[in-house]
């Protein structure tokens, strides 16, 4: 039930073609599904100012194609994430116009050009250059959101003046994404120089007992600096999307 | 916005009070908390049979006495979970007609006749005594919900003839619930002999690398037997609750 | 000792040629392997309704192809589980008429019709694509063991209304198998809102803290519904085989 | 080296007390320490709007006294935090003016008007009863910083009409806490209901296979839901700290 | 059915009370638990030649001194294992003659003399002093067991040369029992210099990183030496019975 | 200091071409190495009846031709474990006459007869057709070192028919090994209906929660059976090595 | 066999007393205990420069006094570490010279001058007040060890000025001891600011997923700066101890 | 701002060009990063004694060639670890003159000599000869930083004898490195014998319970011989890196 079969209905209960005890049975039952769904669908797209993002582990290609099909349909832009190299050349196959960026795994294709809704700057840090990939999938996804980005890399705690000498860049952001590997430490220091929100990225990188970004997860989690806040393993885009949904305000 | 609220609303639409625009816009944004949870409540009271069950560990003595009250004032019958021995003595002052298992930690006061809803018996079986708090959780859950309800108690894997010896028992239940700590084995015994819907409950009984229960737990989700799933480690409640949903069918 | 054994032993007895004491003897070592599990044997073929599934890891091909034909002798209907690809085209060649699903690994080749022994629907669910596969094995493991099926797929709950908007379909199924994998807490909200028994099974999709599948294991395990019981991870077909025995009752 | 020593210094240079080369090693050498730290605990003070929280977890009585003595010398607003009863006990001797809140084993006490720094509202959401504790840590923290807190509490995912019928305070609020255990599932709920950032805390709420908390913290890290970021397992603090930082963008 | 009453069977077949028929259908149906688990009771007291062990864990006082009453009216010597100081006190008071071992926290009631079944010497070691009442928990064991039992505590590998110069006593032995904790290598190290079967127990003795006695768990299971097989953390009393087993080879 | 030399030395003492202190210098500084480690070596020979086993992992094709090289020039019989199919091509080039088992991935040449020490029958077991590897690994293990070695597979705890109707195999075995993967709930089985010594081997079998054997492991070590005692997970050379050591006392 | 009975053999071999062959058999069977053993404990002693350190946990008061009479018996001074207050009130009684610290649970008693044998400094640090007793049990024994100890507490990483400020005394120091919880970062800015072996000491300090100090200590493992070293977690003896050794090369 | 910045600077204070207010607004806010750190990057030269180390896992190719030029054009010695055999490939077409150790992936390029600045001798250990690729990369990592390096391979705790036969080796070291996988107990049996620094680094060798390493890493944690410090798992570099810090004191 939308917006006009809902004044139809009104319509009949006017002028009695429903019956009020039927209206109010219909109404009774009325199937969220109608109208509240619908409507939180409409809410949603007004809300995210961007559609759905696809998340391609674990889909086929073809099943990505026919989404982005879909959606272009709706002259909506498009991101995809986790997209390995193979499936990537799949989908470029159809969808040449988009771009690929190999490092990060990311597809993007914008049929429109989104509005800058981000106020401040949206920074994003590596502790390593391992870590650049996990980075550049939160800067897309920002960027992707209307937000400007700038990104610092290989500033980790092991040469301490490296962090230290970009004081400048970490006080002008409004929100600071730091990707960090191993102990995954960086994120405590820059929330401690720093009074903005820190959204914290801990990577995989690293081997033996950083047991696949658990080191790093636990270290951010634990973080003696306040303000630090942590999204999943090498989960680039939550962070980019956390940090865009802050950088609204 | 209740059935009468709704039946008001229409009549004012129906006699022009309230315009068509208004009337749409109104219900385009009817809050589904009211017309929608209200119903699912009633959906709620009428599926389940039985009202809320108190879940008692980390509620103050007050706060559940509180509940109780209020859910008496219903003459609903009263189920509290993990109920401590001193939490007990404080809820029994105030609700001297209930009764309390100290070695389940559960507390029970009936009002109204629950009528008998399970269609089969439900079998409770512990692998050794010491899970028989556990089990006995589970059972007293089970006859709250209307059930017939069988117990057999400390017949583990370790003299594998005392479950054989009671595949009677076994065979004339309905659904089986096997508490279990140490290897957890018994449900996957269990499982093969009979083809009846098995629940089965890890305990923490054990020490050393039954690590809380854990051990137990991993032993029944990998059971090599068919028809078996797990509820959280000592969630007596949760089997009896399950199998009692089953027993309905 | 089968019947005919047992019968020749009593008239022996009987007439003297074998004596009281060697009698006593003999059935007092009587092995139950030769009566007892025959027996047991004939009770599973009974209560099972369908024969031994084929469980095809670690297993060899030719392994598969001997454990098949020794079965299609005894007219009984073929399903095998975690079935590579590869296995699957040398299983096919020595058995066309099977059909492989490649999604979920599973291959059923009927030679008999199944008798429909579950009384109501068996409903099963995905948080997300990806869960497919796994939810394709239970939904192919119900309807071989004789149950209608009906699947509803990706409704997670990163859109709630996805499944409210499908609450008929939830409330007209007799169980409920949910798979998902993240965050897991799709049961939980399934749990709910019905009143039927929800066996839910955790995927290993998801990456990073999703730890293989544990991430959803341990929130199905905690699952704040009741009425929720668990099987491991990626284990549909465990799934689909509990609902269909809860189904039968 | 603070300003008025600086000074003393740069005059000093001009007018040849101190040599050009001299002065080159001054500074060269000059310890960060003596500006810069000072400058950066000015920084500080100016970014944070209120002075160092005190942990008392491992702090011994007599020195969480002392702390707060030298703190409130400089008329700083106090806040402690993890403060047992019996430490309460006696800092309250000490410091009677204060408020203690024996739930959330917070100290507050406020010598100075907090200016409202904050600009929209934080709501903070509970899934349970046993979440409170960590929830109230978290507002009196918001409120201590300077912001409109709103609370919400037991709206958890068994129930999903108690969340769906809040879904006005959810749209109104500008950063929403939620504080959830067992499956911790409900930030996904939250996170899929709204455009705002959503900080999710695991509460160690719970028992058997939540592992204090473990089983919360790995759901909400693979929360399928965007725009959710998570801290450590009972850190109200740290939530509301960070709420606080985002709301005063 | 028992001795007895199978003989009573028999005559009755014999002289035909009993029909053939209906001899047959009692003999299909005979309840293995009548006679084949009589058999395996029987067998079972035969074989082990010592009564069920009782692990007071999990078991309440009155329970315990119900079972040992049961059992010293069969004549049956009492081994109770893991039995708290407060409930020794109360054991003691009704069964005055046993002898309770605080430090091992094992009761022993011997009303008849065991008979020496052990073939050479048991020796049990420690790598520590704190290791000694797992231990004295798997000597005491294997005494009440009939077997010759020497100890040798304290000969950890941070001083190699102590147990070198007890490798006499490691070449008299016929089995030999090693209890470690923190890191547990003294079995690798026993097990590299003897030709006998070495039962590696793990205790929870440590702190930190030695997890409750994980750390030493784990190092004996990945024991570089052969013959070297492990038994559960703390479990002295598994380590002392195995021993027994294989002693009486 | 070999024999020779120790003898040379000894008469350079008596002759006085070595002086008495400079003796006893010497001697107190003998070092062990060259008699104790020689003397040990020997023993070692003597005690093991069977030269070093290569644990092939890690090593290269190279440095195990040349190790068995080496070891073949002083006759002994070959024993190598944990050997891929694609080094075996290697080793099987090099020495033709020994023999390869790609199941297991043992290679063994043997040179000698190798006496038969072991005085009974060494039961392997397994639960199902994927733990047979192991258990394969375990048999040739025990014979190569001189036992009688009995097989008995595919008899897990979900038919317990299957193992029941063999209780004779296990009443006539003096040592069992038993190999399980999943739940691992068959040792507890087995060691509840035998007197006999039973060495449980965890396999890597299963998926999901099985977590690559932990699961089974944890199973095994909590066995409520007692003369249960575990090797690491896979490791079927250390089981069939520590029965052959149990089964020649 | 001590220094003595070695001159009395030898004689006897020189004068015949002996013969050769018996010298031979005899020297071949040296029991290196008897030699090899009181040697390598006079090189223990010389080489340690102090004697066993007693760790308390899982001794008895009693055993810990007569350790203590012992050891004083010979002079030696003496170390006590995880000694509870109760523990140490008794060994107060008997040896009240001695000195208890009861914030680092540190027993000791120094009856001879310890010679200073460390040649630089060590410098003991800790990231918070709540890590200083670890860090006190590491000073204390470098101290006891003989050297010059230094301490700087509560410079952890949020604010990362505080470590920086004290940049002179790290530079100092020849030996760096660093104490942390949480997130353990601190070893890793310190390790990137000096080129000193730095010894990091993993705390418990901390709640939620510190999990016990794993946090840290994975923190601290992974550490990207180089020459971290680690030791278990609260071990501060252990670090003391290697810092004492390293400073006396 | 460098030296000659800063003279510059302090001339103009000096003649009046910049004021004096002005000169110390711009000294307060002295970016720490220029000179600061430029001092500590000099003195990051000078106290390492060669360049920064590449790590090479997680970096391509052209990322690495790119780092190595610029370094050699400073004539810095390359240290590059982790290389893969196919990125050592393409390296080495670059760099032709560079030695690559496909063992133990470490690629080296000496310009120029590297001054010998340890003192003693490292002493490197394995316990099995599948260790030697970690402990090559720990006696590479040692060389390369100008000592001395002894090795001393496959001397693991089954054969005691072997390390004890080496015992003049561990004496004469002045640092020992032991690198051991499985039950990692190699470390404590060098610590008990020797009063030197122990570097022990834990090994990913073994399988099943060894957890990738994780077994050998809590057994050197929890060592119970005094002196012991621990790395990452598979972590030669950072103990060879540790050792030449100690070695050089």
């Amino acid at each position: 039930m939308d917006g006009r079969d809902l004044k139809e209905f009104i319509e009949k209960v006017k002028n009695g073609t429903i019956g009020i005890d039927e209206a109010v049975a219909r109404l009774r039952d009325l199937p969220y599904e109608d109208i509240g769904f619908a409507k939180i669908d409409h809410h949603r797209a007004l809300r995210k100012g961007f559609p759905e993002v696809i998340y391609a582990a674990g889909k086929k290609e073809e099943e990505i194609v026919k989404i982005i099909g879909r959606m272009l349909e709706k002259e909506e832009n498009i991101l995809v994430t986790k997209l390995t190299d193979d499936k990537a050349r799949i989908i470029k196959k159809s969808f040449s116009q988009g771009e690929y960026f190999p490092n990060s795994k990311v597809f993007t294709l914008e049929v429109r050009q989104e509005e800058k809704r981000g106020k401040g700057t949206i920074l994003v840090i590596t502790a390593g250059t391992s870590d650049i990939p996990v980075a550049e999938e939160a800067a897309i996804t920002a960027r992707f959101m209307g937000n400007e980005v700038e990104t610092l890399f290989d500033v980790g705690v092991s040469g301490i003046h490296r962090i230290l000498a970009n004081r400048d860049a970490l006080m002008e952001a409004s929100v600071i994404v730091v990707a960090a590997g191993m102990e995954g430490a960086l994120p405590s220091i820059v929330g401690g120089l720093v009074d903005k929100p820190v959204i914290a990225v801990p990577t995989s990188t690293g081997y033996g007992a950083s047991f696949g970004g658990l080191s790093a997860l636990l270290g951010m989690l634990n973080s003696c600096a306040s303000g630090v806040t942590v999204v999943n393993i090498d989960n680039g885009f939550g962070a980019g999307y956390a940090a865009s949904l802050i950088n609204r305000l």
